[in-house]
């Protein structure tokens, strides 16, 4: 069974497959090559170094490949474990390890979160809706939308993060619904869980998490309402006023167009749903940043442009 | 008893209390001087005219006043109701009218709301944030956090919007905190019922809802910020972390600096308010939008930047 | 034969059909109603006044509605012609009248411009690109773009508008590409006809200019892109990369996310396109500009936010 | 006496306090621990390296520690000094240094200063303000007054930066004020000096200048504000006038909400301040790049967001 | 001797000069045209009316022209005065008429700004810049500089503004440049003598102040730094530097380039220049609200974006 | 011959001149100082130490200088190589190298865009025109314009990249000119010719691009305006509104204040230039990018702020 990176302790010999998240061949003072190597799994990144390279030892991988490597833990960094690499080589096809083992997951059960989603369709009384959810995530579409991540960065960045989000800001848009007359709850369930349903291809996540030449070219929010609106042409009867504010509030979802929404909330349902998506993507980076660290404070967050304050009230 | 502005009509005579909303002296071909007047109570506004008037008729009364009333119900623009002033001046402290039926006011029955309020306090189990509330919301505050308006314009700008606004934001806030582990949720709910304390300051709302010379100076957030303050500082061993987390509620729930807020949010609690606050608003247009109108469009809203559909989808 | 607007005299008895563009009920100082409207056609707008008007009058007819109108041409503020209504109704189907004559149009020749379109057609020597303007642009769809304004205010606001900006977007972005090596002229100009063809879908023209509801709540990028992607679904064989590029253009030509564009131009023929739908939009204005006065300066600009200065060097 | 680290010389031996500004462990090839580190006191910041250390040595003391350090002074990069350490531990209660010696302080005397601040208060003939600088500015308040700093980067950065700043405020404000009548000239003196009063609360300094958690979550606008309302609440009879438009002189002093002023200035008196502020916090940028260059122009500086331009046009 | 539109009472006969501000002929209920007049001096504005009035009269004059007037002073709205026009024709070069008292102009008496201009060029110890001032401040460009007007709307509107304002700006800056070392003090004032000379080209103000051609097309900022790079060349052995630095004061005195300024300051003496200028603006902005009102709050100020706050503390 | 950067391979020796972009001491493990330099020709960059040096060594150049080195060519970082240095020195009057060969240069031939030039000039039939441009360009600026380079960083940023660019943005303003009446061609082709004339005194090239201090002062667009000003100062009866609209181009070619035009475009020649410049601007970095690497996308852009998409859709 394979060791995880964050499970090494000085001395162990491993043998194993990890992502080659970046590799660099550089020159010591002696005039000899070596390859300055960061090498990841999911449960999080390591430092690697093998010495006295040749031509043939560097040409055996490339950065972003999938590689099995023989090592010894040493202690590099702050006394913390680094790998002195003894053979490295790309994975092959007959390989046997798990995808799953090297990509960065959701903390959740992969297996209680399509329970959730089951339960929250089964929610849905409107039966054009219903319907549209079975004819959209079923088969491939089904699966990629349980394993997708929601983001290279910033939340949700892992595999599953779609499904984990969807269902987040499906519970958060119900639960802001509820509190006023007037709002269509069953559009807006189902504007939730599919709002994001375009991520599916704009990422790549084969041995990283990356845009996909779509995604940054066409962006999820015009994939996602492609997805739907081809869906719903494939129905018989869908009403026309539904559709209508269905594919609005999948357009509109990110609030404003310096986000990327081609058009802005003009719904009561849109509304809600902007601001639930928002408010999930910063509890997630919350429970992130919480998990991490002891500290009162965070690092400077780039995205968010500001520190954040982890100190909970005792109650 | 007084005859409300919707209920006039053509050929009616009244007489009663009514806030001036402008008037203005005017000549007519024949340069004779008569004044032309808005007429307002809770139900509505009406235009007026008093023909032929002499410097003593003008001086009667003034704008924003609350004026006494003898006039005839004519058709005037659009056949809609128009009044013939007979006679006009200024009401005195011992006139007798309901201040209440003169200005807008919430469409929620005040009973209802208090006990309303009454239950939420009830449901905050952490003492020191009861107490607080108790200190807070008692006497003269109490009985001002139970009239104002919410806003001159916009949204909630009537009497018992602000009480309204925050019963409002509190079920929001706490239908959002509930779906997340670590919010702590007396703290986000008391935050969210005193968020707004400081708008019982920032408006005169005698005769008419304006912004005090208070409100235009220092603004309501920090008048509300001080309010809290001042109670906490009454308090013994009030928790130093805990005050800190909830005036910073206070200080942030605009959510940005450029609007209004000193502090951007920085904690959990501090995001939910916000997001609550925001969407309340936008709720209460939509919900006064579609009670006027069956239009599917609204007219362009200038505060939104943007026409706002109205139309429902049949369930 | 219908006397237009522009062409009334003082004095003229005139009957013929009009859009209405406004009707207010007023009331004279005698308590008398009347009604207060402007009439337009093609060539303009004027003002009509019927007087002492009862309620079968008023309901005639309502704003928007295409109405017969029997008047007299009187003369009004300024000296300028203004109409005093004799008889008002709604036009039927019955009645006889060229819609062409009641809106604006291009003043470019229709059957000049769609000769136009053909020949530049057949200069895309790309077998699938050529392929796919003849699945796009043809039956309703291609009447239906050869018919349709640009834009409701700004620029080519009139039938036949996006026809004329189609074109002249086509020149504008073919003479620049030919400026460049590795430029794709094909894609460039099947993207510059095709950039605008979701406005075919986003106004209503049929008595005036205004968006439809999806025009609002999906808008026209989104619009024309699902058009553009759905014949290319019909299509067998139509290159990947080709499509996606294409779908790119389409996304992207507003420029900025703030401008609504969902994506960002990211290819060289993305970025001219992006230029050269501004430039003629400017253009447009100053022609329009131009032709309208001999003042060296134009009143302000409220698009542009400035003043633009008329005067011509002379060669 | 300690020496200094500007005036340290290749080849001395020295033992003294410093601040330990940064700490990282780090592997030499020979796989051996050694810590590379940054000592500062006032007079500036200096590399150090301790070679070969055991667990123990690098469990003496952490980052931002005030440490006892004994070193020798070696050549370094660009032959400039390097310590290479030989004893390192944190300083203790009983060691004996001074603070001042540690942290980076004004360059103006101290007494001087608290000369010019008490000629200045000398010079407020309105009696309520007079007795209200008195109020405020007295014990412990007085003492951070004198000694906290203006801010963490950018201007006054140092240990009476914040004294040195108010001063130069005032003063600047005075006589842009004297310019103009109808300036009350008392009211903006006073504003001038407590302006900033809220950063006795908004800084840590006692290691290092860093933010403290009110600082962050409450800001020192809003906590200045309050210094000063609390403080006016306890004198008798202080004119409500008078508070209102000093608290909003308090309050708008970063002019814009952007910049982090829950209202913006509405009074002559607030936009002065609001300039003098302004132009103070630019006049010491050039003053401390001028003393630490000869070069014509800076290096890029980000918070002006370009190049300052140093050279002296000859009298 | 002329009445001025200030002087006027009711029932008086006037015959005088006036600008004709604006000029619409409209048509009253019985068919006659009349002409609805707004006529100025410098004092003010009043309405006037022309009655039945037919294509000769209307011809006499257009707007914007300088007219002769006879008429009756009647009480109009609100029972102020409007004149009843009797004969009104277009001003000729016959006339006898001081243009003077027919714009508005500087409060400040013309000799004591030209005195005060005097001694301040007096204080200019560098004599390049001594002879620089007498090389620009003569002649014609002298008299222009001594009579334009410093804006169309804002601030400093009037005849004799640009001096009045450049006095204003010299004063401030001197004021804050003598509070700190290292600023050149006759750099700084003989800038702010300067900043703003381009003005000179950039208004029309013979009958009413209106931007120039080049004004619009160049702008004043440029204009000004031509007037002195060209005097500065027909000098001999003006020093470079000084040139330089001379120029960018002109160049940059907006502060950001959204302002107008191609660049931003870089220098002490840029920096103080920039909010000098700023400061007076705003001060000559309350100057005459506080002139023309006793209210506490102006109307809403579009220019500075809120409401400006005249009430004074009493001393 | 002089062996250019780009054509070292491991193991040869060579003696050749340079630009020393870069130059810093450093110590080794063992306390011996050697130089860590980065040398340029405009072929590319190379890393190069020179080990063991002492204080002569290092005195006898500074960054930036021009200097001749003797050095081997190792095998550094990557395999890639790195030069060795055995002797350096600043290069002198008497040396014998070739600037051209040692900073970046346009790609294109210079004679054949000298001729291109010629040609354009020689379509200019406007004669005011064509004797401006030989009034401009002639002599010593005729010879700065062929040689400046047109930026620092981002866009034709090597020597001869203002002729380059010139040209370019002339064939594209006359291509877009030429679809719309009522564009003065002449105008249009000379405003783009002259319109970045200002860079022939922003920039210093002698051993490096960089900004002049009057560049960063004045600006490239002030300094281009007064070139042309002060050659049609120096003309005879040059039309004035010719002049007026030619400098309006140069002043408003950047489009909006914010890019440093203090005016913005207000005729229909102002508006195609600023296109022209912005489209040339934006291929010349797609025909950097594509000539440097096969991979479909680029690093991120800062300038652009965007990844761009190099893939070529074949045809």
């Amino acid at each position: 069974m394979k060791t995880m990176v964050k499970q090494m302790e000085v001395g162990q010999k491993i043998t194993g497959f990890f992502v080659c998240a970046s590799k660099i061949v550089k020159v010591d003072r002696n005039g000899n090559r070596y390859m300055d190597l960061r090498l990841s799994d999911a449960s999080g990144v390591i430092g690697a170094k093998m010495w006295d390279v040749n031509d043939a030892d560097i040409e055996r991988f490339a950065g972003h490949d999938i590689v099995k490597v023989q090592a010894v833990v040493n202690s590099g960094f702050r006394g913390a474990p680094e790998l002195k690499v003894e053979q490295i080589r790309k994975a092959t096809a007959e390989d046997d390890f798990e995808l799953e083992a090297l990509l960065p997951v959701s903390p959740r059960d992969p297996a209680e979160m399509e329970a959730e989603l089951a339960a929250l369709r089964g929610t849905i009384s409107n039966p054009y809706l219903a319907v549209l959810l079975d004819e959209i995530l079923t088969g491939e579409m089904y699966r990629a939308f349980c394993e997708a991540p929601a983001a290279k960065g910033s939340h949700h960045n892992y595999i599953r993060g779609l499904l984990e989000h969807s269902l987040s800001v499906g519970r958060v848009a119900d639960a802001i619904g509820s509190q006023y007359e007037d709002v269509n709850r069953d559009l807006l369930v189902t504007g939730a869980i599919l709002h994001d349903i375009g991520k599916t291809m704009e990422f790549d996540y084969t041995t990283a998490i990356d845009y996909s030449d779509s995604g940054r070219l066409l962006g999820h929010i015009v994939l996602g309402e492609r997805i739907v609106a081809d869906a719903i042409g494939r129905l018989e009867d869908f009403p026309e006023e539904l559709k209508l504010q269905l594919l609005h509030l999948i357009l509109s979802h990110h609030g404003e167009k310096e986000y990327g929404s081609p058009v802005r909330p003009k719904t009561p349902e849109a509304f809600i749903l902007n601001h639930a998506d928002d408010i999930d993507a910063k509890a997630n980076v919350f429970a992130k940043k919480r998990a991490g660290t002891d500290e009162p404070w965070t690092e400077f967050n780039r995205v968010l442009d500001r520190f954040l304050y982890l100190r909970k009230v005792e109650e």
